[in-house]
């Protein structure tokens, strides 16, 4: 059905189901807050693979292979995957789901990827298009610094703002009439940049396409952010957490300060840590919410959580030349099952 | 409605329309085959940009502006743009519609961008989800080159199995209840690899994905070449045409001699103009789509044709870790309007 719900939200009337999910996560993730909340944690990084490249590509392949079995479902089942992550030419996801033999659609959103392939996999099961649908994605530390920012061998330095790209994959089954917590509406956000040029504060960045889709989707359903029980961005950070906030108060009068959790907060303990602003990176919103959030929400100690997911659009030439940062959110609603 | 017919296929009985198409170019596209058909002809690569990366970004804004324009919309009437491009973070198509202030889903398919951009509007537009939507491409044969292969400036020689990558883009604008070329059914495409480790060769790299995507909708769709007045692949060149027509020769007893026509193989005069096994790039196909077929269609010398993007999911560093080339093919079927 997907019905139109002001000028950017979609209703879904069919409330398509996640029918299993898988967060697996590395060795640093593991001695986070979470920990114990995951499906697997990687002693080793490199997942005994050749490169962290190939390691991510499997860390999204094991995401993806628990979720379709946590569902009770087979490649043979699927009708559509929707999946990207943040390395060139997002060969993360394609080594990783190369051999799976399941019809594929490559997204690139950065971080806000796994909000953009629950979206859309809602949409094409609301809809009928899809019996059902996989949204996934994944991030790895090695592989994301040493082609965004320096080798590891380098030892560089960073800087206060920065965010740590979490070393992670998660996995989401979506299914029409399936039983788990629902996918009740979606909104695709709008490419937002107020100039921000450090690349090392991503938070900054991506904090106004976070109040752009979140006063969008308050705003066409005629709610309040005290009709969540949480807000969850991903990934701001502590600094673009602050941002969010502020602008949402200044420019809209919202205040979410009640209900608004990050993703990015959540997954590392960050005093202790080292992570500085918090997590980033495709997989670091994909495992919390895969994990501790969805389980929450199958257990109905959250009955309503409105995910927005935020990714910076900027690549290290785009840096080079002088750019500033364009950003998106886009959002899904998650709902207890009745 | 979009009506899932056999394992694949979706069939979208609301018949959406392409209300306006677009295809800009650069010189040497200017002056090939198909000089007369295009939208705009750059006599400058730079088109005044101070990088080929902006120059890109600048060719599908105004391939996204012409769109528009000849559809007779502007951005305020648009659900949802579905695009991307070959940069790396897809920067040619996020600073390009910067600011066009629209809903927009990135996607990585390479090469197959626009057919997958294509299916996903077709299906977003026929299932209500939303009334009008942008699908949208580029690439730059300098921006390519030197992210991919080698610098310009070092000279480097070319193997004859290469392919041009094209200074192209192109847009379409897809509407419910519009006039205009219409997408009748729509495919998502699996991963194929069959082991090909040649980055020069992307021909014979795609050509099992085209394969299998034009097997799986023949059958789906129980039909045959001959139901179709052109099966339009891009963009294989010549290499990777031979071996597609073997290919489903042998594998799949089917005969494509009769219909087919590719992209890479249209846009240039492959002997005079020094392209090798003929043009690639996501650009490619959507401008040579843009513009020759879809005045063809609307003229309706073409009244059936199956469009099917080839994308190539490598990267220089999957190359480098001596991987394999994982493709994929999405497909259209364009009719003319009754």
């Amino acid at each position: 059905m997907a019905i139109r719900q002001g000028r950017y939200t979609l209703a879904l009337p069919s409330r398509p189901a996640i029918t299993g999910c898988a967060a697996v996560v590395g060795k640093k993730e593991g001695e986070g807050p979470l920990a114990d909340e995951f499906d697997s944690v990687s002693q080793d990084d490199s997942l005994g693979e050749s490169s962290f490249e190939k390691a991510e590509s499997a860390m999204q392949r094991d995401a993806v292979t628990r979720a379709l079995n946590k569902a009770g479902e087979t490649p043979e089942n699927v009708d559509m995957v929707f999946a990207g992550d943040l390395l060139n030419q997002c060969i993360g996801t394609s080594f990783g789901l190369r051999g799976m033999d399941m019809p594929f659609a490559g997204l690139y959103g950065a971080c806000s990827t796994m909000s953009l392939s629950l979206a859309l996999s809602a949409v094409m099961t609301d809809t009928g298009a899809a019996g059902t649908c996989i949204a996934s994605t994944s991030s790895h530390f090695c592989s994301a610094e040493r082609q965004y920012r320096l080798p590891l061998e380098y030892g560089g330095q960073r800087t206060p703002t920065s965010q740590w790209t979490a070393t992670a994959a998660g996995a989401a089954v979506i299914k029409g009439g399936g039983t788990g917590p629902r996918i009740t509406a979606a909104i695709f956000g709008k490419i937002q940049d107020l100039g921000i040029k450090d690349a090392n504060n991503m938070g900054a960045a991506m904090a106004p396409a976070a109040a752009s889709t979140i006063a969008d989707f308050l705003k066409d359903t005629a709610s309040a952010p005290t009709d969540y029980d949480m807000i969850l961005t991903g990934d701001l950070g502590t600094v673009g957490s602050s941002l969010l906030a502020e602008l949402l108060i200044k420019e809209e009068n919202i205040d979410i300060s009640g209900v608004h959790s990050d993703c990015g907060v959540m997954l590392y303990d960050i005093p202790s840590q080292d992570v500085h602003a918090g997590g980033s990176g495709c997989g670091c919103s994909a495992a919390v919410l895969c994990s501790y959030i969805m389980r929450r929400i199958r257990e109905k100690q959250l009955k309503r959580v409105l995910f927005i997911g935020t990714g910076a659009l900027l690549s290290p030439t785009s840096t080079l030349q002088g750019e500033s940062i364009p950003a998106i959110a886009h959002g899904v609603l998650l709902e207890a099952d009745a």
